[in-house]
């Protein structure tokens, strides 16, 4: 998790929302991404995604058996899509996003959980850096909102 | 919705699963996409998100304001997430996918559709060349069982 959270420091440096992931086969890092929606002109190229296109390409496979997800943040409605399309292990991640709400409301939901397969998200404080992530991007918005003012 | 179609029978023509998706803009389609996973070793290359990207590149923005999309199928969870950030004005599909279910279990989901935002999901049966979109894939699975049997 401090390796997603090293790359969510890059989505910051880059005025992005910071947010930051990595992909881990084998106890390895195989793939890094950090938000990139703003740089790009891609509404997809939120970190999950950076790093799961860039796993796949190094695997030359569309599907990431065996791989797990650390994600600084609760991924959105299409990052969980994406990561359980590729059908990836485990999602860690490190702060619960109450906007985005994706692990409450939609992985519980009964008939969508077919849809997540494999996919469990787990977010455990203490462990995952949880503090760190969430005021990574507190700090961030924070910031947008005193230049505004 | 005859554009999104022919996107699909050019996937079908890679033998990728044949879906396809325009994003139209003014009346005007500004991106074409069909399903690429396969060739791209790419989770993330379904249709509606190749279109996306390529709009969002076309439009050098990653918010695609007052767009339409058009697929063959109702996306999947991904997909229709990545609709939704990309702030699409309404979501035009062809036939209903009774497997990913989005529609009826995620988007009508009280606080799903603040999400989802402004996205509307219509499928209209004879309007949107509903059976045609339906029988390409179900031709192409069926065309699989065929050869595996």
């Amino acid at each position: 998790m401090f390796q997603a959270l090293k790359e969510a420091s890059k989505a910051r440096e880059s005025r992005e929302v910071p947010i930051g992931a990595v992909i881990v086969k084998d106890n390895k890092i195989i793939a890094r991404g950090f938000n990139k929606c703003i740089a790009l002109s891609d509404p997809t190229a939120h970190a999950e995604i950076v790093a799961l296109r860039k796993a796949a390409k190094k695997l030359k496979n569309y599907r990431l058996n065996d791989c797990y997800a650390y994600a600084t943040i609760e991924p959105c409605l299409m990052c969980a899509g994406a990561l359980a399309k590729a059908r990836i292990k485990k999602i860690i991640f490190g702060a619960f996003d109450k906007k985005a709400d994706c692990y409450k409301n939609i992985l519980k939901t009964g008939d969508i959980k077919k849809l997540s397969r494999r996919l469990v998200i787990v977010g455990k404080k203490e462990k995952h850096l949880s503090a760190e992530c969430a005021n990574i991007i507190k700090d961030f918005f924070k910031k947008i909102r005193q230049q505004k003012a």
